[in-house]
C-alpha cells in the first residue's frame, strides 16, 4: 500500500428538498453575497431557481446571476463570472446544476483570487493558492464535482478541454436531492452510469498497487452502478435507487477509491476530452466510445486486475469477457459503443490523437501516450 | 435511502515516517503550543516520542505533557489535562497513541472551552459547541478515534463507560503510520479485529434501511480484516496487510457505513462497556464475548441482512451458519466468545446488566434493552 493523504472538507447534504436550505448553509459559513452560476435555465421551468433565490433571500444572501452555463463549460463564461465577481465584490459562488455549473463555479472561484489568466491554472502555469468559497446544489450525478477539487473547462479559442484540481476549490457545502434528479433523460443517464464507472477503473487499473480494499470499493461502485440504471431506465421514479446512484456517483471520484494505490492515470477521460472538444459528443457518451477500445488494448498490462474485474463484476472467469460484457451493457442501456455510433467519421481519427497528446503532455502521460498510441486505440472505436 | 449530512473534515496523513511531520501539520494550523497526550511510556521505548519531540521543537511548537492515559481511559485524568491547558493557555491537544489517548484528547480539547463538568456532555447535560484543535499520531488501529468524532471515556468514580459525538472534535490532522502498530500484541490484534467488525456491523443489522452499497461498503471492510488479520498472526512485519488493516479501521467509523442507512444503534458497544467498565476486559475482547450472543438473539429481527452477512462473508445459505462461523473466527484467532473465557462469572450478569441498562437509557434505546433483555443476552454467552 502506498503512501497517501485523504482530505476531503466537503459536506454533503443529502435528501430531500434540502435546496430549501441551501441561504442557510451560506449563512453559516458567514458569507452575505453569491454569485448564482446556472446552465440552460431549466432550473427555472422545475422551480428549483425560485426555491434557491427564497433561501437566499430569507437569510439575507444578495446574488448576482451567471446563466447560460453550457455542458463542456466554456472559459469565455467563466471568464464572465471572474469579472461579476470582481465588479460587484462577491463572497462565495454557488452553482446550481449538473458537472459543467460546478465545475465553472471552481474556476471562477479560484479566478476571482488569482491576478492573471485564470487558463494558467489549467495548462500548469500556476497554480491555486486561494478560492472563493463554492456552494452547490446538485441536479445531475455524474461527476463528483460536489464533493471533489476537480474542474474541467473547455477553452472555446484553442479548442482544448483541460482541467484542474485543488482542495481549495472544493465546495464547502453540496446540496445532493436525488428528487432533483430524476428529471434526467434515459440518453443522459446512461451517459452518467458511464462516467461513473469510467471514475471508479481509471485507477483501477492503471494503479502501480492494488490494495484489495480499494478494488473492492470501487466493485462496489460498478456493481450498484449497473444495478440502479437499470431500475432507473425501468422505472424514473424510484427514489431508493436515485439516490443510491447520486451517492455512488460522489463515491467514485471523491479521493476514496484511488488511496493507498499510488495514484493512477486518466486515460479514457484524456481520450474522451479530445472527442468532446472537437465533436461536442456528451461526455459520458463518448467514454462509452473510448473506455471499451482502451481496455482491449491494455488489457495485456494488467492481466490480473482485468481478470478480477471479469470475475466479480459479471462473474465470468475469462478477462476479455469482462471487457466484452461491459461493452455490451453500454450498448444496451443506449451509449454508443463506436466513434461510428457517436457520429465520428474515421477521417477524424489524426486529429484526435493529435488532440488528445496534447493533453497527455500536460498531464505528465504523454510517454505512454504517442500520437500513434491514441491512434492505436481509436481505431479499435 | 434516508437523508443524511456526511462530513468528515479530519485529514489523513497516511504511510511511513509522517510522524517526523507532525510538527509542520500543526504549525500549518497556525499552532504554537500544544498538550502532549500518551500512555504508558511505551512510545518512549519505542522512540515514537523522541521524534515527536523533534518534530514539534523543529517548527516551534511548545509542548506539556500528560502521560499516563490507560484503556478504557479515566475522567479523572482528562480533567489533569484540562487543568493543564488551561494553566499552560495551550492552544490545541496532540495525543499520541491509541483510541483511548485519542479519546481523551478529544474530551480535554472540548473540556477546556466548557465552564461546567466535562462529564455533562457524556451525559447529555451540555452539547460541545467549542473544542480545541485535536491531532493525533496513531500506534493502534481499532477504534477509528483518528477521523471521527467520537470519544468514550471512563468515570473512575461511578463506573460509568460512556461517549460523547461531535464533529467539533474530529482531528485536524491524524497521521497514521502503519508501521507504528507493527508491535501490537497478537492478542490486541485480534481484539481489534473483533472492534473493527463491530463497528461495522452494528449499523449494517440495526438500521430501518439498508441501501446496497452501504452493505457492500461494510461487507468489503469485514472481508479486509477477516483476511488481513491473518495474514498479519502469521507474519506481524507485512507492511501491505497492517496498511490494509488500519486503513479499513478508520473506513469503519468515520461516517461513511451509516450514510443513507437511517442510523442504527450500538447495542453490542453497549453492553460491552459494561464489561470493561466492571471487569477491565479489554473493548474488543468484550466485544467478542457479547456479539456472537447478541446476533444469535437478534437474528431472527433482521433475518434478510443476517442472511446476506452469511453469504457475502461465508458463503453459507443459513444465516446462523454465518453467526457460527464469525463465532469461530473470533475463537480462532485468539478472542474469548464467552464471558467464562474472558473471566467473568455468571453471577455477574445481573450487575452486568444493570449498568449496561444505564447506558441503554442515556442512550434512548432502553424501549429496546431492557435489563431482562440484557440478562437474556448475556446468558447465551
Amino acid at each position: 500500500m502506498n503512501d497517501f493523504i485523504y482530505y476531503n472538507p466537503t459536506k454533503i447534504e443529502f435528501g430531500k428538498e434540502k435546496e430549501n436550505n441551501i441561504g442557510q448553509y451560506i449563512k453559516e459559513s458567514n458569507i452575505e453575497s453569491v454569485l448564482l452560476a446556472y446552465g440552460s435555465g431549466s432550473i427555472k421551468k422545475s422551480g428549483l431557481y425560485e426555491r434557491v433565490i427564497a433561501s437566499l433571500k430569507s437569510h439575507g444572501i444578495s446574488y448576482e446571476e451567471l446563466d447560460g452555463v453550457v455542458s463542456n463549460p466554456l472559459l469565455s463564461r467563466v471568464n464572465d463570472g471572474i469579472k461579476i465577481v470582481k465588479e460587484k465584490k462577491l463572497q462565495a459562488v454557488l452553482g446550481v446544476g449538473g458537472g459543467s455549473v460546478v465545475d465553472s463555479a471552481k474556476a471562477i472561484a479560484a479566478g476571482v483570487k488569482y491576478d492573471g489568466d485564470v487558463w494558467d491554472f489549467f495548462i500548469n502555469k500556476a497554480q491555486i493558492t486561494e478560492a472563493l468559497p463554492v456552494f452547490t446544489v446538485m441536479t445531475l450525478a455524474a461527476t463528483a464535482s460536489e464533493m471533489n477539487g476537480n474542474a474541467v473547462i473547455m477553452n472555446d479559442e484553442t479548442k482544448q478541454k483541460y482541467s484542474i484540481a485543488s482542495v481549495l476549490v472544493n465546495p464547502v457545502v453540496s446540496v445532493v436531492n436525488p428528487e432533483l434528479m430524476a428529471t434526467v433523460s434515459k440518453d443522459y443517464l446512461a451517459y452518467s452510469a458511464v462516467d461513473i464507472i469510467a471514475h471508479s477503473i481509471e485507477v483501477y487499473f492503471t494503479a502501480s498497487t492494488h490494495p484489495n480494499f480499494n478494488s473492492r470499493i470501487v466493485e462496489s461502485i460498478v456493481k450498484t452502478v449497473i444495478q440502479t440504471t437499470e431500475i432507473l431506465l425501468e422505472n424514473p421514479d424510484d427514489y431508493d435507487a436515485r439516490a443510491e446512484f447520486a451517492w455512488v456517483a460522489i463515491q467514485a471520484l471523491n479521493g476514496l477509491t484511488p488511496a493507498g494505490t499510488g495514484g493512477g492515470s486518466f486515460p479514457n477521460h484524456m481520450i474522451e476530452h479530445s472527442l468532446s472538444a472537437i465533436y461536442n459528443v456528451a461526455h459520458g457518451a463518448g467514454l462509452a466510445v473510448v473506455m471499451p477500445a482502451w481496455m482491449k488494448w491494455y488489457e495485456t498490462q494488467n492481466p490480473a486486475q482485468f481478470k478480477r474485474f471479469a470475475k466479480e463484476i459479471f462473474n465470468e472467469e475469462d478477462s476479455s469477457k469482462g471487457i466484452e460484457k461491459l461493452e455490451a451493457w453500454f450498448a444496451k442501456i443506449g451509449a454508443p459503443t463506436t466513434l461510428k455510433a457517436a457520429g465520428i467519421p474515421r477521417s477524424g481519427i489524426q486529429e484526435l490523437a493529435i488532440n488528445a497528446n496534447e493533453l497527455a503532455c500536460i498531464w505528465s502521460i504523454d510517454n505512454i501516450y504517442s500520437k500513434d498510441t491514441i491512434v492505436e486505440i481509436l481505431e479499435k472505436a
